[in-house]
């Protein structure tokens, strides 16, 4: 079958689709597992840096938001979609436009293409802790309600009722899951509202200078990138009767503080690495931090056999042992 | 200035337009009561049976989801959207398009122009008690999630964080009210799976037969329009800031079991209207029905100064004042 990743090149798309290629197989939509002919990565921009070629893997680039355009990405060999594609919250709070356009627009693209193909394909939906917001409790569950201080948080919450509804008509066969904070993300730094997290760690252990723009107090529920994709596979592969009534989970993650992080930096890192910290208070990053939920209790994930990383430093060793080399390469580079 | 009532011609909309012009002034958009110029009922049919003229009325027909009809219609005179329109709860899961079209499409017209004003409009949106769904509390409160099990219920939780996100952004002034079933509405059945409550009340006083659907146990949670027009024109003048960091309020109701309703029917009607009642169950509206919250615990709604009836005698009461002489020529035209 066809597994298509929208958002394909970004970095949880690459890294989903590295170890979709490794394992060759999902489960199909009769629950049984099957091989990845072709898997298709889906972006608005060609990939950068370029991705290996792979004879089953195609890059395709075009608008989420239209219409036609997804309905030729999905098509009737389709059996799988992991639906990433999103612009980050940054962006969708400055730019109301472009935020609704891709982030409610594009899931309905793709969700209508879905639809289409009346072969109920799987579909997982990456949605957010952004859902939740305002007052909330010391820490978030499966159950806290969803009132988003944020566009991109309201447009996830719309996207996971969307794919509830879908799947419960019987449209597709959708799971969501609520991402924490993926630290460490490689790369550069991009315009999601909690950037800094991954740079506290990337840039210090490659050698780079780093801004701090928040507290030493503030705390973020974080995930590793290999926890994240295990926990697509997971519920990717799981019946879909195992969902009840709602196909939206809200993934584990550990809370840490800003000074928790500098500490792990430290093991990993020593002295050297955390004197590149400089400290550098943005009030406007610090606010909308201090809006997130700081700790997180995922008994529903964790009844789906998903799971944290055991602590900060399994989430620094994950970094230095897939990324650390490449990124390095790429602080050489310029 | 101008006041809009988009599905304007419906129930609600029509007995919120009477209180309207009796009243003749609403909170203009810097909180002081500014007189209403001219009212504007939106909707996409005639009205039906017609609404008396009145020189500051006026009815436009047209499609909502339409954006430069809706464009045309909210514009720089406009202080104040009431945004009603509507597919119904069997239409909307009946026809996935429609629905989709009319209760999401439409809303982001009505949301588009009201920005483009760039006057920050008070706008009150009808919400719903089908935002919830699946494994409910006994009493459902402003606390509990949204699992949403039908289309119109997505569509509605969809609307009101579209109605959040666009009056934090200072796009708009909004509102958003969870109505509960709205009883006793006047004239015909419609497509909703709650019609037959109104129905129970209405054909028996008025000297027709009806079928309830349902068995004696089902539990409904119950509004008179009285009460629900007072709430809307209670939450569009408070000030936007009593609301907070959401601003969707859960309506208080009145919970009574259909055997409760036939003996207020009784007290009306007497034992002549009871044997009205032909018992037929469908087990397809009495497993949405039993799908649906059976009471509420409307905390922040009475906080806000919005109260339930009574009693479903009060409930009745209100419609033998209101409504029942026009019900009974209503009957005799045929």
């Amino acid at each position: 079958m066809k597994v298509v990743i929208t958002g394909g090149t970004g970095f949880i798309g690459r890294r989903l689709a590295q170890r979709l290629l490794q394992r060759g197989a999902l489960a199909g939509p009769d629950g049984r597992e099957t091989g990845i002919d072709e898997l298709v990565l889906f972006d608005n921009a060609p990939a950068q840096p370029p991705i290996p070629p792979n004879n089953r893997l195609k890059i395709v680039t075009g608008d989420i938001a239209d219409r036609d355009t997804v309905r030729r990405l999905i098509d009737a060999s389709t059996g799988t979609v992991f639906h990433l594609a999103a612009v980050v919250s940054g962006q969708a709070e400055a730019d109301t436009d472009i935020g609704y356009r891709v982030n409610l627009d594009g899931t309905r693209a793709v969700l209508e293409a879905c639809r289409a193909l009346g072969t109920r394909p799987r579909l997982v939906f990456a949605s957010s802790l952004a859902v939740y917001g305002g007052d909330m409790p010391p820490a978030i569950s499966d159950e806290t309600p969803l009132t988003p201080q944020t566009s991109y948080g309201a447009q996830k919450a719309i996207g996971e009722l969307l794919i509830n509804d879908y799947s419960r008509k019987g449209f597709i066969d959708g799971r969501c899951l609520r991402l924490p904070t993926i630290v460490v993300r490689p790369g550069r730094p991009n315009r999601a509202a909690s950037t800094w997290v991954s740079s506290l760690f990337r840039e210090p252990l490659s050698g780079v200078e780093v801004v701090c723009p928040v507290s030493r107090e503030s705390v973020m529920a974080c995930l590793s990138p290999r926890r994240l994709v295990a926990a697509m596979e997971r519920v990717h592969d799981l019946p879909g009767e195992r969902f009840g009534y709602s196909r939206t989970v809200l993934l584990p993650g550990i809370s840490a503080t800003v000074a928790e992080m500098v500490e792990a930096l430290r093991r990993a890192g020593g002295e050297a690495a955390v004197k590149r910290i400089r400290w550098q208070p943005d009030a406007v990053i610090q606010k909308i931090v201090d809006g997130w939920p700081r700790a997180i209790v995922a008994k529903r994930a964790e009844g789906l056999g998903i799971h944290a990383d055991a602590d900060i430093d399994e989430i620094v060793r994950a970094f230095i042992e897939d990324d650390l080399s490449a990124q390095k390469a790429l602080v050489a580079a310029g």
